[in-house]
């Protein structure tokens, strides 16, 4: 992914899951990013992370509870101190929270939280590390990964047009109604950051064997990082504003 | 609307603007439904809404404040005594809040209280309306208002497709993510509430001359009302789950 021609990946949520193994391949590639941060909210608790910045000098770990504003600004001043003069090359949006919940056990509070963290913390993310991301655009042209890009890990179950007939066996009103949100967001900050020339794309990883997909999802983590990785290596300006999953194919939204 | 066949409807926001209207042109027709349940946050400043129940014996005031659990338990309760054993066979969630907001002026707290009033709420209102639906439904056959319905006031602005080119100029970052949102707790509701035979759908005003919609507005609000009317008294099982707008046009997610 990248080649040699992007500088820096920021990914939020790597304690575990997709976010961590993001950052295992990211560092393990020849051709990957030379910085690549980490950000989890409570980084002394993640070991594997801890391992992976030891012995990777590109790692970078930074703390960051993508809910608290004041912790947003914070990583901001480190990961501008990090990128330096060269910006931020791309942003995954990849911190997220799943709590199944059907019409009789949703609750207001459970619909309020999905909302913060897996749609409102991705915009307020991207408005604090705009400048970084718009000092990247400023240094090449074209769209793309290289150049700058803000890429919010998404969900099929965020398809309103999906979520029917089969597509609609799995319930879950505040993660498929915060995801719906999340791919507005995304659609709003492309039409608002294509003239900078900063990506904007919404990606849906698959059914992926970790906490939040369980262990009979249909994917491994190796699997699904291997297929974004890809996906996002070829990015290029007709995926502005889109919804892809893992392999490349678009979905509707 | 309705003919001689619907019973009753209940909207909610009905203080002025559309909501007001769809009061007014229902207790004008002579085939209108026999009760309409006209909410509103504080009926006693709604000098037209108790003109209006004081001429037409028909409609009935409740209270509600849409953002209130408990206020939404007591009209539940209120409403329940109005219908009676014949149950709802109507209600649009109407009531909804816009303060457009872009990339630079948008805060977190104006996401989060457009999606409390403008998704979260419609949500747990039917919810807790839904014993009233299910009665409704139990006593007929098909789909549609005739037997039961929850009608969403949606907007072209939720729709993620059509945020996009000229689409994309009206900025309004909550607006939009709590209207996306409204149209995935739709599809949810579509999904489990269909076997009981009631059907949802999210419908779309038009743009619409009110406090909300502004002087320059496209439509006056009786254009949009009778629109809406239309389409409402044409519903059946192939409108379930959709997107329309006030002239029956099917609208993309
Ligand atoms: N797994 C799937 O099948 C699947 C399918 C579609 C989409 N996705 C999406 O993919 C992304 C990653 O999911 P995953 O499967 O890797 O989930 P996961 O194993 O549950 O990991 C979630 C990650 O998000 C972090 N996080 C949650 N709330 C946070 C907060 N307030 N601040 C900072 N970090 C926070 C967690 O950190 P802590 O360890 O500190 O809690 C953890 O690192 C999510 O956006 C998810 O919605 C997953
Ligand atoms: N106008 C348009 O162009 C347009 C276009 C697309 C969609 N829509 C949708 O159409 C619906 C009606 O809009 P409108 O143009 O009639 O807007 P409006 O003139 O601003 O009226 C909004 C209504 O919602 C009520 N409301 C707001 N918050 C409430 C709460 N917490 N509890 C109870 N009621 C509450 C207001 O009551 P108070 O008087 O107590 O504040 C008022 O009755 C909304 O859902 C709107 O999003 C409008």
């Amino acid at each position: 992914m990248c080649a040699a021609r992007c500088n820096s990946v920021l990914v939020t949520g790597c304690s575990r899951g997709i976010g961590l193994q993001l950052v295992r391949e990211l560092a393990k590639s020849s051709s990957g990013p030379a910085t690549i941060i980490a950000t989890a909210r409570q980084p002394a608790d993640c070991t594997a992370l801890q391992e992976l910045s030891q012995t990777c000098p590109g790692v970078q770990i930074v703390t960051l509870d993508v809910e608290d504003l004041e912790s947003i600004n914070v990583a901001q001043e480190k990961v501008r101190s990090i990128v330096g003069e060269k910006g931020l090359n791309c942003l995954i949006n990849n911190a997220g929270v799943e709590h199944s919940m059907d019409i009789h056990t949703i609750t207001p509070e459970a619909m309020m939280k999905h909302f913060q963290v897996n749609a409102v913390s991705p915009l307020f993310i991207t408005k604090a590390f705009l400048p970084l991301l718009q000092t990247a655009a400023a240094q090449s042209s074209g769209m793309g990964i290289h150049r700058a890009a803000v890429i919010n890990i998404s969900s099929i179950l965020g398809s309103i047009t999906c979520n029917w007939g089969e597509g609609a066996n799995f319930k879950s009103y505040a993660y498929r109604t915060s995801k719906a949100a999340l791919n507005m967001v995304t659609r709003n900050l492309a039409a608002d950051l294509g003239s900078d020339g900063i990506l904007c794309m919404a990606l849906h990883p698959g059914w992926v064997r970790t906490d939040m997909g369980g262990p009979h999802a249909d994917l491994s983590v190796e699997e699904s990082v291997s297929g974004l990785l890809n996906v996002l290596s070829q990015l290029s300006d007709k995926d502005h504003g889109g919804f892809k999953d893992y392999r490349g194919n678009n979905l509707p939204w």
